[in-house]
């Protein structure tokens, strides 16, 4: 088997170029068998296997510095480079992360997870090997369709049009990012890859470039080959090229899946200084049937049969509804009542359920791709002329529209509901999508009030509440993964803002939790009892404004201990803002104070249990900070 | 005089189309003359005194939505719109706001201070429109060339093009951001804008519409224009055009100082649906010929005289430096030994003084355009490969690369200095440009150092420092205007990371500051030691790591009060922090402090004085807390 034998892409680059190919099928097929098992990013990776192979065979990584925006697409790389025999720790504790991590390989040229940075990045690389006087380096940045929708990568289209910096695009056009991808840049580029004059007269110069040089490297045709390329494209598609008319060479479309064109191309490409965009189409799932049908529900699948490729559909009957479900079938309830109401998100439409509604209601369901800014800001103009937007994101990508929430939102109390999924620990996606900083940097916020859950009834009350008339901006942050009771349905009831609650009165200790920790909470308070210790359970439910009539009644309740635990980070987080209120206005119960937070360091991949645990923020960590 | 009888759109539009040009002169004349006492933005408002008469004669204001993106080009807004009288107060305490804002007029559809929000905004209004059944309301965006490389604008741009929404973009094109615009966009509409054939062909087709329907709407001419404009602009432009790649009609450019053809080529726009870009050139500082000829300094230049249009330079011979030359002089400084160094600033070469750096290393300055997420990412694709990059940005637009300075710089613990101008309280620019958050949001973020000088000695040695080896990310952040001290040059000495120190020693108060207040600090503890209360002033000038041990110094020393003080808002800032170790380590010294730091809420308009006085965060306020 070749693949064995492949243990670092110096190895790969003495192949000859035929055994290419079948190399990339037994890579595809390790990726296959491998995810059939250890769950992962499936389809992004199976569409790039070809784009993979090339790019090591023809660039000398990893001192040519290759980029992978988003990073999920990174398994053959990681493959190829030297990380083969770990391959099947991947996001596991203690494993290979599921991104490129510099910390991991050398051939990770620069971490990614959040969308749309690997123009900006590559550019920096590019420029810095500019001024070491390194003419021959490339830099390389590939980068979807969907991701290319960032505001952040326009920002570096536009700096590196105008750079003469040595950095080669490619765009990976599979027309989905994780959903369908959406907008006016996926509708051109879906026009430039199906323009039927154009293609034939593309293939008319690629074939004409084959015979004339047969691959090998020659100025003069190369010069022919940009002019050609260029002409070509101007006459068939009327010169209308969004990437050149930013300063950027464009070649392309080809064939994302053609080892040998791929091959002579990125040769090609390899000799031509300066920005330059080679777009290839691939098919996300390539190599296993329902990935291809299904991309979207195969771009994470979970396990799966290996020789059927099905996925193992787990019995969820009696399991709780994930918190995303209820979301999901709570603003459609809602927004059958409400006529403001519409749902908005930034390319995550069926991983925050906003499916169930778009469904039912199509017109009042906006997904405005990889885009968390204008997501936010389309959100306070639709708020500004009267409607009641609910605009879902998840937490870690929040932090991409900071400004807007402070700026656009909070600043005008515009009445904008943010519903933050997947705060809190993640798990398996590790350091760069844990939801660890959203209530650290919402709580400075003027204006806004933030509230967690800790289930799905609360949900449902809070999106209800939130959606009354009078409320200003309302962040509502609960997290991935299953709710906690079977009944999900409950009628609505209004919560008033700011108010915590009592759940389970104690003499001895007191627990003081937000949101979903507050299970935790009480299962801790049970084991206790059983310990002979008595605790008191409340859930804040509000970070902001904070319940302080509640707190000094935890204050005046004389507790030999105050335990606050969160799933966030510690500093500037929940636990510090109960702190410091005792410590203004309680000052003697702050001794009594414990808080259980995320540290202050990045948490990486893991189990949600065992990411929990290292925290010391899960039940076992809340009973013996209570027994202290 | 016209100016004095017109006190809203509505008069305005009774006005025959002849008497417009003259009301314009008498705008602009109004600006000018008010502003040469009343500094604001002066350069960006007379570009657009046509554009503003032309749009509020021809859309129904305030039904039909107007959003200026940024916003401080709306003074001639303003002034048409019932704030003709008050508009001395601008830029003042209590008196009008430099930018739009819902709250002050119905006119201001969406407030605006930040950059590239407008097209988000209009097509949120656009889209209310449409679900609530109102097909005949327009939505406008006035965005300039320089905003529309904020990478929002472009996420906006995708949307809108997809939209069928009722938008209309203005893209007025002047060629400045507030230096220089940069980036492949630019020179992309500098290569329209001066494309001979091109504005022939143009001309032609706009003479002929001139001659065949003679202002009046037609639909047939309506569709002819529409058609031979395009037609006009693939034969000129080779189709090229960027924005009609993404699905937006293209009109323009045309000059935006004809009175005449904006407004007839505004009422032909009116009535055709869906989202269009008119894209009209303008010379910002128009009729003002200091500001048409240096638009860079008479952006926002102070006083001037009112005859010969010349600033009045104050004598600042004896002044301290401004922090931002101080940054400006140490980074060359700096650079000249250290050849890893390099300085970064998204559009505010001359706001920070990297100007004095480029002028000697322009090839290590890098202006990447209104873009603060590509320029962190970018420093950090730098510092991936060796370099040191400065990364300057003011503190409020820094909010727009959070999630950068996170996942790109602090995750991947690259050596990346970002310095942060304009920290703290700014004064007249208001609740949209304070650099009041900072401290809170950052604070969270693991492996980051975070400090303030409170001179220019401690900037420049903490530049200094962060610059040498083995140092990950630092930011330091200072506040906008005067150092302290005359002799700002000094020789460089390293700071040790985390490592506060005491100014003066006193028995009686505490008061622990960060930064620059630490002035105020000093300032109060002379007052205090009048009053018979000797102080202790702390500087502890590291946010992050705090200095602990200088902590345990002052609970040890028996203080009867602890004052912090803080530029930025109390909740997650400074103050907490000590509050929060203190209570933690020393909770009986808790009840001691007290904290001064910005209250919870978005801090207006005024001089930096008197809103310090009013955030209670002034040397009086620290007197005030000391005698308690």
């Amino acid at each position: 088997m070749l693949l064995r034998d492949i243990n670092n892409p110096a190895e790969l680059r003495k192949l000859p170029m035929e055994q290419l190919q079948p190399l990339a099928d037994q890579l595809r097929d390790n990726i296959i068998d491998t995810l059939s098992s250890h769950p992962g990013h499936l389809a992004s990776s199976l569409g790039v296997v070809e784009l993979t192979v090339a790019l090591h065979y023809v660039f000398n990584t990893p001192d040519d510095k290759l980029v992978w925006d988003v990073g999920h697409q990174s398994y053959a790389h990681k493959i190829l480079t030297g990380r083969r025999e770990q391959f099947s720790s991947i996001r596991t504790h203690g494993g290979l992360s599921g991104f490129p991590r510099m910390s991991e390989s050398p051939y990770d040229a620069f971490g990614t997870g959040h969308s749309s940075t690997s123009i900006s990045a590559a550019l920096g690389m590019a420029t810095a090997s500019k001024l070491q006087g390194d003419t021959s380096r490339s830099h390389i940045a590939v980068i979807g369709d969907g991701a290319l929708t960032g505001g952040e990568a326009f920002e570096a289209l536009n700096n590196v049009g105008c750079s003469k910096a040595n950095v080669l695009i490619i765009l990976n056009d599979n027309g989905i990012s994780i959903d369908k991808a959406v907008g006016g840049l996926d509708r051109y580029l879906t026009r430039i890859t199906s323009s039927r004059h154009y293609n034939q007269l593309k293939d008319k110069v690629w074939r004409r470039l084959d015979g004339s040089e047969g691959g090998r490297r020659h100025d003069q045709s190369i010069n022919f080959f940009q002019r050609l390329t260029s002409t070509v494209k101007t006459a068939a598609l009327g010169g209308s090229n969004l990437f050149e008319s930013l300063g950027i060479r464009y070649f392309g479309p080809i064939d994302g899946h053609d080892m040998q064109q791929l091959v002579d191309t990125l040769r090609r490409l390899k000799d031509i200084d300066g920005p330059k965009l080679l777009h290839i189409f691939t098919q996300k799932g390539k190599g296993l049937r329902q990935a291809e049908k299904d991309p979207i529900t195969y771009h994470a699948p979970g396990k799966y049969d290996i020789r059927t490729g099905n996925q193992i559909v787990q019995n969820t009957a009696d399991q709780p509804l994930k918190y995303q479900e209820v979301f999901g079938r709570t603003i459609l309830e809602l927004a059958n009542q409400n006529p403001a109401i519409v749902g908005i998100t930034p390319a995550m439409l069926s991983g925050c359920s906003l499916t169930i509604m778009q469904h039912s209601m199509p017109d009042r369901v906006f997904d405005v791709g990889i885009a968390e800014q204008h997501a936010v800001t389309f959100a306070a103009g639709l708020a500004a002329q009267g409607m009641m937007p609910f605009c879902n994101i998840y937490s870690t990508f929040a932090q991409r529209a900071y400004d807007q929430i402070i700026h656009d939102v909070a600043l005008q109390e515009l009445p904008v509901v943010i519903c933050l999924d997947r705060a809190g620990i993640v798990g398996e996606d590790g350091a760069t999508h844990q939801g660890a900083f959203d209530l650290a940097y919402l709580r400075p916020i003027p204006n806004l009030t933030v509230c967690a859950p800790m289930d799905e009834h609360e949900l449902r009350n809070m999106m209800y509440t939130a959606q009354l008339p009078e409320h200003g901006p309302v962040v509502i942050r609960y997290p991935r993964g299953c709710s906690v009771h079977s009944d999900w349905e409950s009628a609505f009831k209004e919560i008033r803002v700011g108010e915590g609650r009592c759940l389970r009165k104690g003499g001895d200790v007191a627990i003081v939790s937000l949101g979903h920790p507050g299970n935790d909470a009480l299962a801790a308070a049970e084991e206790l009892q059983q310990q002979g210790i008595s605790a008191s359970v409340y859930d804040m439910r509000f970070l902001k404004p904070m319940d302080t009539r509640l707190l000094d009644e935890i204050a005046a309740a004389g507790y030999r201990r105050i335990v606050t635990v969160e799933d966030g980070v510690r500093m500037g987080g929940f636990g510090e803002a109960v702190m410091e209120y005792l410590a203004e206005n309680h000052p003697a119960e702050t001794s009594k104070v414990c808080i259980l937070a995320i540290p202050d360091q990045f948490v990486p991949h893991g189990t949600v249990a065992e990411l929990k645990a290292d925290c010391h923020i899960d039940k076992n960590s809340i009973v013996l900070a209570a027994q202290i």
